[in-house]
């Protein structure tokens, strides 16, 4: 283990659920926490001091893009990921390997790595997890992720096991490689498809070879929420409570609540930041399309309980305007909501669990997502 | 004349130059001024905070796009173009003349106004004086353009006069039917093309009605930089320097530096906000394209001598990678400071001629513009 690189401190717990605090080289994060997409270098549309006031803590840079564009040797030269994208706050990096795979071309696994040629330019790389953790260093990523191999679902049980173990090869490999530093650690990542033997396996595993913090991958892959949850609730049993536990791109808000009553503590997810430019706006009473009509003539903010810049200050006839008329204005001022809408409500999650009073938050959570929206004026 | 209705005071004056104040009903402006163009009730890719940080202090919307979508009966059921972009300085706005002829189809003029179809779905409108005074007051804004026609350029004497007299004729429509309110005004607009005697005449025309502005249009249509000025030297002096004058759609730096020498004191332009959107960047040293791969590693700001926002935090790399990339945020850090240089120059022009020392700033601008981009590092 490699406790004193990053410090996580259990504040309160609920249940499972726990309130927490990450501390690292670049500041701290309170946790439940929900990190937001940076995929290559930016939070789309948004300046930083955008981020940091919807209430983000962690920003979440894409190895895969990074790599490739503008490369990782690039940003070092450049004094790193803080600093190029002007983020001072921690940073969190996957370690390419899903990305390799969902938009890669020739993309042929080994023992040793993934060679894959780039989605830009046809440029031939190769990913090991030696590379994984160089590259990552290079970024100055806080918390860096294993390079793993995403099981697809569905998978039979014989190739989820043989994908599995091969990815906790490659843990013991990035342990190997990732060198320590005060303020930053290392994540290992658990696989086993829906297997809940598999999962008991996988977690066992990466504890033996000991990490800073373990997500659980693998999962919002199509799967639907029940059999999420229900990998979840045979997968928390055999993580730590040491440490914390991250959900990997999850999702959607009821999602995160389930996954942080059953004990997770760090997300990401694109949801808010992608939905944002395609003008959907998450409310307490359910998403919205601010396309619709109804919206056209509306006075009120998107969600008249949220205390956002785009609530605070435009109506909802303002932001049909601009979504309408293909304006950049529509994407951010929505992205700004849906980051912030989902910040408060991992503040709203913190919270209960300080209070003991996470059942009563969830049932309350859940009543209003069912109201439906705003009846017209 | 409705002089109490816009305040203007002349501040100081350096040869035809003046440093002026311009009073609305939403605050002071303080020319030579730039004013910012947000053609659909935004300015593109800019939260108005980030706009106001530039230094600008009116925003420009355009009737022709705002009466299309959302219509302007929706923007003052919905309080006004202030409230609906969150903009609460002051606003002026076009009369949607030159836009119905550049953008809307079959379009037809007569001594009524012109009868068009929207670009956007193909419905019938009319836009008559009457109406575009009528539009602007439902936009609430505080510097109202009268309805002209924009003359083709090149055209011929006669059909430069015929044009010239009956915008003449709509501009005296328009000065009835402008309903006076303290802190708003409605300026004219001098045609004539580039025929002197055409300029002197429209000129006398207008202030024979009595306006609070007058600006002269027709010109950054393909006429060149010296026809403009020649066209400018022989309409100013028949312009009262008790108002304050407007060069519209105008321009490149050089324009501007040059026109304020001429005694303009308002100016607009889409330049720093369009050029922002495909990569180029104006610097004391002149524009860079910052899509140009001598860029791609260059850790310093687009402009050092420039206190934005973008080059205060950002490399030139960095902003090379956004635009690479296609990310909004290059667009937007590119038009923040493209604006912020603007109001730069605004200001360096204010001071200059507040001491008397305007030959001497146009010198060390026109110097420093010749002198090329940076020598790489
Ligand atoms: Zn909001
Ligand atoms: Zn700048």
């Amino acid at each position: 283990m490699t406790e004193d690189a990053l410090k996580y401190e259990v504040l309160a717990s609920d249940g499972a659920a726990r309130r927490g605090r990450l501390h690292t080289a670049h500041g701290t994060a309170e946790t439940p926490a929900f990190m937001t997409v940076g995929t290559a270098g930016t939070v789309k549309g948004l300046l930083p001091e955008n981020v940091a006031d919807t209430g983000a803590e962690i920003v979440l840079g894409n190895t895969y893009h990074l790599m490739l564009r503008p490369t990782a040797e690039r940003i070092a030269e450049l004094g790193g990921l803080h600093k190029f994208m002007n983020w001072n706050k921690p940073i969190l990096t996957d370690s390419g390997g899903y990305q390799v795979m969902s938009l890669s071309e020739l993309r042929k696994i080994t023992e040793e790595g993934v060679a894959f040629r780039s989605h830009l330019d046809g440029s031939r790389h190769n990913l090991t997890p030696e590379r994984a953790m160089d590259i990552q260093c290079l970024l100055d990523s806080n918390i860096t992720m294993v390079l793993d191999e995403c099981t697809p679902y569905p998978a039979e049980p014989d190739v989820a096991a043989d994908s599995m173990r091969r990815s906790m090869r490659w843990a013991q490999r990035c342990k190997d490689a990732f060198i320590k530093r005060p303020g930053y650690g290392l994540f290992g990542i658990v696989q086993g498809s829906v297997y809940p033997d598999l999962r008991q396996e996988s977690a066992e595993a990466l504890q033996e070879i000991g990490f800073d913090g373990y997500a659980v991958g693998g999962l919002a892959v199509g799967e639907g929420q029940e059999v999420m949850f229900e990998v979840l609730d045979a997968t928390m049993p055999h993580l730590t409570r040491e440490r914390p536990r991250y959900l990997m791109g999850v999702g959607k808000p009821s999602d995160i609540v389930g996954a942080v009553q059953r004990g997770i503590d760090m997300f990401d997810c694109v949801l808010p930041t992608r939905s944002g430019r395609t003008g959907q706006g998450f409310t307490r009473r359910g998403p919205i399309n601010i396309r619709n009509a109804r919206h056209q003539a509306d006075p009120r903010p998107i969600d008249p309980d949220c205390g956002c810049k785009t609530c605070s200050s435009y109506s909802r006839a303002y932001v049909h305007h601009l979504v309408k008329a293909n304006e950049m204005l529509g994407p951010i001022l929505l992205t700004i909501h849906n980051l912030h809408y989902y910040q408060e409500l991992m503040a709203g999650l913190r919270d209960a669990i300080e209070k003991g009073e996470l059942d009563a938050f969830v049932s309350a959570f859940h009543r209003q997502q069912a109201a439906g929206d705003l009846p017209p004026l």
